[in-house]
């Protein structure tokens, strides 16, 4: 059996550990830094086998992924540089690449390292939210280096599609982390900008849909997150400048009685969204 | 049996006329203006019964749903105010309630406005978009008078149960209308400015559910969404104010990599987010 070893078994890694469980002949074991996670795993069958040591996990790992916070992910590479299995493929689910791209750069030339963003997660942390069926119909995203191996790309393919993603993406760090500041990033300062309205307490009873759907990644991990808007600063506050222009111009215009530039407004925006939504041109003909 | 007449047979008429099919002893009858409306709520059981004739209707109407936009609810009533069967129940489903309450008070005192807000909607509009199950688990605002009928509060409410609603809250339409602009009315301002922003259309394959959670309801009705806003506007703006503040600390804290103040700020606003996520206190013994 060839061997996975997922780094970190917290809400995402946990969920890749029960989602990869009988790809191919691999066997999935997962590395945690505390008893308690290794025993949930061993006892919930989150992945194969489970262990605290990672040395020896990643010695003989043929696929080794990094489930851990962004800077966490920069330390580990860094202080295990030598440690993994000459030939092997490392990768990462983080939310920012260009950093951890700049940190995989200390590894020798023998280990290929491939850049993964799997666009799935809930507002939870923590093992015992993992699921199964987390990636089904979520993006991949891989940001391969100039010298990755083919093999290797089409393996991280073929996982990303036995986990249930709808596709896989190939992009350079620098792309991946201008547009991930706007779909995802930006979502979650609106998130928590909006649970800071002194009314969010007394809305109970008065909310729909849409505030759920906006809010509900407010509940965010904390520490991860701040690493996430840190490393990726520059682009998030590019967003955020070109939201607070738009969202003062809506502001504005409402306070003005102007229903007529508000309709102009409001078709523009709401074609937009629709136009978003349509099947690509190859589904239109 | 008694009657129920849904004045417009739109998202939300028609999916009134669906989930309200059996309640007691009532037949339910649908008003359109349109006969491909009629045809199609007809040929797709959506309501026992569907006509073009308004008068006719709402002549011998004990429940009247008036399910069209706020402008053309107070046209309605000044236009019918002498139409609705003595004695009946008015009421609408509408998302601003002030100008609609102020409307109904060009009715005679024999006709019992009260006014209804079911939380509950899609990103589409039509019939052909109606769902039977649309209000289940929302919240039922109501706003009643003071001289509003005891018997037609608790018709309302035994109706709110019967769609499904998870309960039925009694408010002001001053208090309804300061916290609608919060929770709803603002979500869709934020969601058509993210959707403005020149990015949008090259994040396909690089979007999350807190992406589509955020942006779903950009794709609004423009005419309704106008005049709820409109009719709204005060309210609307103080929330935008206090959004755009909140907003623009998380962008400059971010701007000035200032961490530990940003590690701050996330835990104040996830914390606030968890709390509002939990049960009430009568459940927390």
């Amino acid at each position: 059996m060839k061997k996975i070893v997922i780094v970190g078994l917290g809400l995402i890694g946990g969920s890749l550990a029960l989602a990869l469980k009988g790809f191919e002949d691999y066997t999935v074991v997962g590395v945690a830094r505390r008893q308690t996670t290794v025993d949930y795993a061993l006892s919930h069958g989150v992945g194969d086998d489970a262990t605290l040591d990672t040395e020896g996990a990643i010695r003989d790992a043929d696929v080794t992924f990094l489930c851990i916070n962004p800077d966490d992910i920069v330390t580990f590479l860094a202080r295990h540089r030598d440690g993994f299995k000459p030939g092997s493929l490392v990768t990462d689910v983080c939310g920012v690449k260009t950093a951890i791209m700049a940190g995989a750069e200390v590894l020798p030339g023998t280990v290929d390292f491939i850049g993964s963003h799997p666009m799935a997660g809930t507002e939870f942390s923590g093992i015992e939210h993992a699921l199964h069926d987390m990636f089904h119909g979520a993006h991949y995203i891989i940001t391969p280096r100039a010298g990755s191996r083919k093999e290797n790309i089409a393996l991280l393919e073929r996982m990303a599609h036995y986990i249930g993603c709808r596709d896989v993406v190939n992009t350079t760090p620098e792309a991946h982390d201008a547009i991930i500041a706007y779909t995802s990033q930006m979502m979650h300062v609106i998130a928590a900008s909006v649970c800071d309205d002194p009314s969010l307490f007394t809305c109970k009873g008065y909310e729909g849909s849409s505030f759920r759907g906006c809010t509900r990644v407010a509940a965010l991990d904390v520490a991860l997150w701040a690493q996430l808007f840190s490393l990726n600063a520059p682009a998030l506050v590019d967003c955020l400048d070109v939201l607070l222009e738009n969202m003062k111009k809506y502001r504005d215009v409402i306070a003005s009685g102007d229903r007529g530039k508000l309709t102009e407004m409001l078709l523009y925006s709401s074609d937009r969204k629709r136009k978003m939504d349509l099947p690509g041109p190859d589904l239109l003909h």
